[in-house]
């Protein structure tokens, strides 16, 4: 039965739990099997190539665990490789790279703020999509390289975070920015420095809330809805250093005891060699 | 002439720079080529075998264009590499790691601190050649996961960066340490904020200044010196991202315009077929 099959989530690390945790809230009659390519990551200062390849391994991996949907919760892969995945897999995808964009689209007055990583920021992928969208719309770019490191190093609400917010936030401030993409699966767990140093009125969009609204509307449409009483959550992880299990008990305490290590390159090399799978090796 | 051939360094990434940077002013006569891996750092998060396999194939590129000794400005290549280094190469190799816990044992008094990456730190390579060499020693290791990131921001000396080695290196300083190894090539960028945490007494260990005081006496034992009024640097990375640029030019802006790019694994690959340097191939 299709509709008791979990949904597959795949990171290039830790920072995705974020969007399985609102998975998880919008969602809780869904099993879940989020995989961390943790021994690769970072994704954004590799080729789009290398990018596509290792999400193409990954969902490889999840598929043969057995998946209804797949949500893509890596910025830089969704930008980069969402086409090959949607070629390749029989079953939807999900990134969070367009719900985030729709969502900013929506709620957007005049001025829109987007944050994220350096690479992220530089792909220009939310501007594109904005553009499209409302060619009206004034955007404004900034990458945040600290938030990351400070997310990962457990200062959620860190006095010398929300130092870092004010000094990467005050030019949007500044602009009038109305509306701030979180372009980095991070910054959710960062939200009370960041709202703090945009001001009240702006409007935090969280890619990963996005995304499970249109996860929920796809299921129901496409009649995948599992409906338990309660889904199970697995978490693999490809490296599982003592950082990504803090970091993970950080984001998700109900689960994270529960971190499993696979090694996804003998994985994914033993299944191209069984079904083998030119079209998935990238 | 192989004494007017250029010393090769080889790190991870830019950090490295620092290391150079010692060698240029202790060594003024000789020439140096850099070669920054930075399209596939970092190295700390990568198994030991990954890591020989990319050190040799860099000691490889840079033996292709000729060097007369072989400088490892990374920390986890140092630590890991060097034997599979030494047995593959003819020329004199030198690491940052061993320099930098010689003088903390000829330095210290009884407290040493270790300060470094999350994986320097969590290797144990300082605490066992320190506690070789002076077994009597304290020894206190520390991980600072926020200083690379905020070195790579350029906030050498931003009141944010006081502030976090304030909050790294507290217990160190209540412990009473006397001298402290700074365990990873960007910390020397940081110098000032560390200094003034730590407090005036207690004595830093640069692990570039050591290892090319080493190098100096190395090339002299050996007759190796060049012997130049001036010699010439030339920069290589394998990736030339924006902050890549940025960070060369802040640590040594007099020839990080010159910053070429190089595809090290074509290269190496190239060379693999030509020579068939199995060892090499690690």
């Amino acid at each position: 039965m299709t509709q008791k099959l979990p949904i597959g989530v795949f990171d290039s690390g830790i920072g995705g739990l974020t969007v399985l945790s609102e998975l998880i809230s919008q969602l809780p009659g869904e099993s879940f099997i989020y995989l961390g390519d943790t021994a690769r990551l970072p994704y954004g200062t590799k080729s789009p190539e290398t990018v596509t390849r290792y999400a193409l391994g990954a969902a490889q991996f999840l598929m043969s665990r057995g998946i209804k949907l797949l949500v893509v919760a890596c910025n830089t892969a969704s930008a980069t490789a969402l086409p090959a995945l949607r070629q390749a897999l029989a079953i939807p995808v999900l990134g969070v790279v367009e719900p985030a964009a729709q969502a900013a689209a929506r709620l957007a007055r005049q001025v829109v703020g987007i944050i994220g990583t350096e690479s992220t920021v530089a792909s220009g992928v939310y501007q594109k999509l904005l553009s499209a969208l409302r060619p009206e719309l004034k955007l404004l770019a900034r990458a945040c390289p600290l938030f990351v490191p400070l997310a990962e190093e457990g200062w959620f609400n860190h006095p010398i975070t929300h130092q870092v917010a004010e000094v990467y936030l005050h030019p949007l401030r500044e602009a009038g920015v109305d509306t701030v993409v979180l372009g980095c699966t991070h910054y959710p767990l960062l939200a009370r420095p960041i709202a703090q140093a945009l001001g009240p009125e702006v409007a935090l969009i969280n890619a990963g809330r996005e995304v499970a609204r249109q996860a929920g509307e796809l299921l129901l449409r496409e009649g995948l809805l599992a409906g338990q009483r309660q889904g199970e959550v697995t978490l693999l992880v490809t490296d599982a250093a003592p950082r990504v299990r803090r970091l993970a008990a950080a984001i998700i305490p109900a689960v994270a005891d529960r971190l499993e290590l696979v090694d996804l390159t003998e994985t994914h090399k033993a299944r191209r060699s069984h079904v083998g799978s030119a079209s998935l090796a990238g």
